[in-house]
């Protein structure tokens, strides 16, 4: 009976075809938006338990927490809905500060400027250092 | 020549098996996501050149110039692609101060509590008024 009503914020997100959604994770305190992820329903409860992201990685089809190589965990301060129940943003503390495998702070570091995607935001750490231990 | 050059930044978006990617439409002052939607080539195109944001609506099938109804236009402020190239960020400046056709300001209105996704944010419109002409 528990379980049932634990679950059912669950049934109310609108899973697609492949049973996952896109997933933005943004910086609660500069509203940045590092980065978007996707997760499945186990994602979404892991998350919600453990009070970090964990997202589904389409890639190697299956569970990636965040920072669980890098260090870069995202610490949950928020999760919201939108109005179609199809996307889900989190906002979070980003530990390290760098969201991006690159090695920058957020994903999105590239501008569209005179039609050309120009690389605006510096590589904070070197990827061979974030990951290799 | 020039409008083969003048596409390219088209090509560098990795499109999904359906030609489309996800877009963030995020107030260009407060950070804040307001909603999400989505588009094709074309409607990136158009967005790029009439400076104001236009998707592609995957309920009607067709290029859908956000406030074409509603007055509530996007102006754009800047463009972001991610560094996978699949999603993409638009900072806007909101007309009207609502983009959720729920008549809020933003579509990510509800937020997990205890469980539960609950309503924090307030219809400033009612939709009724927003459609209706």
């Amino acid at each position: 009976m528990t379980e049932t009503l634990a679950q059912s914020y669950l049934d109310e997100v609108r899973w697609n075809n492949d049973g996952l959604v896109p997933v933005i994770a943004q910086d609660h305190e500069t509203n940045d938006v590092l980065m978007v992820a996707w997760m499945n329903t186990e994602a979404l409860a892991l998350t919600v338990k453990e009070q970090r992201a964990v997202y589904w990685s389409r890639s190697r089809q299956k569970l990636w927490r965040k920072g669980e190589e890098s260090g870069h965990v995202q610490l949950i301060k928020d999760i919201r809905l939108d109005c179609d129940e199809d996307v889900i943003i989190l906002k979070i503390e980003q530990l390290g500060g760098i969201a991006c495998h690159t090695g920058r702070r957020s994903c999105f570091y590239r501008r569209l400027e005179n039609n050309q995607w120009q690389i605006v935001e510096k590589v904070i750490k070197d990827p061979e250092h974030i990951y290799s231990k």
